[in-house]
């Protein structure tokens, strides 16, 4: 019998390096499958229906939502986002591990209904490193670097709601405890 | 502040591999600290007080069991056996993970007194291949390796009581396994 596999929760504010972590990991395609939200929001140039997101109608997606279908659902400018059961399911019964990225609020709906889930957190050794690292990008003005670090402050407050908190430190030893992080969630003993 | 280390209790059943695991761990001296049991039978030829054992008078572990300084404890041919919670908590309050390993009933008596430990479970690939490494070995009569056996399949009954289970059937896989497991232990968020 083919081993379940775990599903991975991964949070974390803007600028701690998720992106880049989870990219690493990812590149084992065999072993995870990443989950892919569904939006009600139309696609941005580039983007692709059942890569970069699930693109549905409004109908749709109230549908899926009355019938139970989402793990777990938020609005956000009016459009509806949210991620589906059935694919996760499928790829856990197939033996992959599924790697979830979602906000914190998704998290706790998350935490909520899938207690088996290992929640993972990502977090930058400190707001001062944040701020510096997100004002070298230079891509946002100092404003909006004060409005992303006023956010993941916000965010940090979550943390004790996670199994595990990674500070991105070293980009390598933060992708090294990731492994970590899955591997000892593999190796759990379900209860 | 000092981030405070982990206990990590390991138990596993005869010839499961895990003085040879446990050695590679107990290499970094730094980060681990190995707890070492009490006892009140005689040192035997070549034992060294406080390195295999901490050998006491029957009159002091008694004394000490009484205070309520034992984590857990045991008899065994007339002999108490146990471990003290204050080298423990000195070695966790300076940072290091300090390393317990016991059978599978002071692993339940730890389990209740410490919710905080992280109880690994060493097992084989299956009895057979845990018989082959036995008789293997040459240094077991049959029936002594039929003995063991048996123990250890009762012993394995024992495995849901514990957090993680490794599998050890390639050696080099399960020392990175008991790493990946200790490395979470100490991103694991307090709750």
């Amino acid at each position: 019998m083919q081993k379940k596999g775990r599903l991975i929760v991964v949070s974390a504010p803007s600028g701690c390096g998720k992106g880049t972590i989870l990219g690493r990991v990812l590149e084992d395609k065999e072993r995870f499958y990443y989950s892919i939200s569904c939006t009600t929001r139309a696609p941005r140039e580039g983007e692709i229906n059942g890569v970069h997101y699930r693109f549905m109608s409004r109908e749709a997606f109230e549908r899926e939502l009355a019938a139970g279908a989402f793990l777990e659902h938020a609005t956000y400018c009016d459009n509806y986002y949210g991620t589906l059961n059935a694919p996760i399911d499928e790829h856990l019964a197939a033996g992959q591990d599924v790697i979830l990225e979602i906000e914190v609020q998704g998290g706790m709906q998350i935490r909520e209904k899938r207690p088996d889930a290992t929640l993972v957190f990502i977090v930058p050794p400190s707001l001062e490193v944040l701020r510096e690292r997100l004002t070298k990008r230079g891509t946002e003005t100092p404003e909006v670097v004060e409005k992303r670090v006023a956010q993941a402050s916000r965010e940090l407050a979550f943390v004790d709601q996670y199994d595990y908190c990674i500070v991105n430190d070293d980009l390598d030893a933060a992708i090294a405890d990731m492994f970590s992080v899955i591997r000892a969630a593999e190796l759990r003993v379900d209860r």
